[in-house]
């Protein structure tokens, strides 16, 4: 459920401006300022179905964007390589302590380059 | 020229499946097999003017779905940051000969992991 709102959340940062200015008021408050349905029906003066129904919708709307476009998805595995290569570097950043092995050096951060180059060209 | 027709295939790779099955047969020809509007037409029984037309129209449509969305510039932005920690990369790789001076090595591994966190988290 909280992955679902994750999701959407992601979805409506990347293609949130290609609903409409209602759907996107809804959202806002249900993935942004993280209210609950019950809630936003209460605060606006609409029924929890006319909520429901909005969400639902929009998320179709989204998914259909994701589907045909894909960008989040290649935004997202493009993440992961850079927090990949964060991750070496803080590592071969802590090992470096007074002194430094050349060869296993050259090794470790070829292995970083070789990450982020096959990014850029992916 | 060339680069309004690249920034044009740029922003077709990312959009393209939002415009029709016309437009992108078109933009396909045009962009990623580099055909000329004279050459489009020739081949596909279209007059230059309808083929032109098209492109147009099709520009227009890409740029309106890049203004409101802006993941060609987010990705462009990511995509120069990692090519520079590429090159610091590279540069770091090529001083280290044989030996290494731990202390400078700190500095300049923490810029390339500085760049691409800052990337991560923006």
């Amino acid at each position: 459920m909280i992955e679902r709102k994750l999701r959407l959340g992601n979805l409506y940062e990347f293609y949130g401006e290609l609903l409409t200015e209602k759907q996107r008021e809804i959202l806002d408050l249900y993935c942004n300022d993280d209210f609950s349905l019950g809630e936003i029906s209460d605060n606006n003066g609409i029924s929890r179905q006319a909520v429901y129904d909005t969400v639902k919708r929009s998320e179709k709307l989204l998914e259909d964007y994701e589907e045909n476009l894909g960008l989040f998805q290649k935004f997202s595995e493009r993440q992961q390589t850079v927090e990949q290569a964060v991750a070496e570097l803080d590592r071969i950043l802590i090992e470096i302590d007074g002194s430094c092995d050349p060869k296993k050096l050259k090794v470790e951060l070829t292995h970083v380059m070789t990450l982020l180059s096959e990014m850029s060209n992916g």
